[in-house]
């Protein structure tokens, strides 16, 4: 799975008859020794209520369709976590604010 | 799915049987922050008759035949959603024509 | 599926038997902007008896195994189609000798 | 497969359900050559019980859901296995160590 | 299908059970133009008895599961085949040496 962060949202009005009604989030992928986004951007589909702002992580390819939001969609893919903490070589280098 | 714009066509007489009558769309990838393309092309079938100009898109790998007019067809790339509007952090960075 | 011209081929006596008798060739991806190669090379499996020069498509992944040449065997590259035109912004940028 | 190197963990307590109880680890894509990493990242599930640290190989795709961690689950890599060493060209480059 | 040189071994005691018994190697992809390797290296399951040194040519995704040693397994690159030759617009820019 590849870390992103939810930056923004794609709304289409003509599409597959099969997407209808699912939300299409604009993910930017981030670098995790820095939580900087590197400028590569996919639209993924949401199965865990992701909001703007948050980091994620999504699945690509043929198991983006094994959620119950996707399953048998045209999805290659789909964020399955929110992430709270992201830990590297013992230095806790992300963690979502807690309000 | 990759953000593109249909940038023109491809043409084929000789082609396997199974792709016979549909249409090919030369789509270039695009980012979303500049709405700039980035050079980098392909071929992709289309499930929503988008035109030349319009932003789509596209799903790739096996969900690429999960639509009615590409199932159980050689396709690796489809056009599911013309694209209304982009918004990135708030801001509406993209918004189709309306006529 | 992405663009390619077929500059080779690659013979192989030893290999998988489900791929005994067919014909390997060899295919670099083209920039359909100016149609000059791109230094990527793959081995593509052929549907469409796709010889030396011609431009092509190519399908990638568990899509390559969708056609009458290649059900059930280890191809990951299947060409699809000879192109016959490729046409960009109304311009014309391709189209195949008849002779 | 890709060689990597274990180098953190990802905590998600928002997730989809068919992933709870997953431990998500941190790759770092390495260089076989030098043995360094290549700063390219990518979360894991694992099904050998592999530690910070370790060298690892993963699998990417569909394979990924073909061990018994991850049958059935939305992943798209799976640790497989902990590398001892890795040979090559007849020079050892990497031996884990023995405690 | 991508070519490449195997140029060792990756070998594993503690991996998932369903790859016991399969040897692992590596193989770093060469560019056919030159026939130079590209400092890219994966690691590949065996389904032709390749040895070192050899030039093959090997299937990636879901495909690479469609050999008799694969059949299952979690794999996602898998050799099919050992390279005799390969000719590029008529030129033979390489062949392997007959002892």
């Amino acid at each position: 799975m590849i870390l992103g962060r939810v930056v923004g949202t794609v709304v289409s009005t003509r599409k597959e008859p099969k997407i209808a009604g699912i939300k299409f989030l604009l993910v930017e992928k981030i670098d995790p020794e820095t939580m900087e986004g590197k400028g590569d951007f996919l639209v993924a589909m949401d199965s865990v209520g992701a909001g703007p702002g948050e980091v994620v992580f999504y699945v690509a390819g043929s198991s983006s369709r094994m959620t119950a939001v996707t399953e048998g969609k045209p999805a290659d893919a789909t964020i399955t976590a929110i992430v709270d903490a992201i830990e590297i070589e013992g230095t806790l280098v992300y963690q979502k604010d807690k309000i």
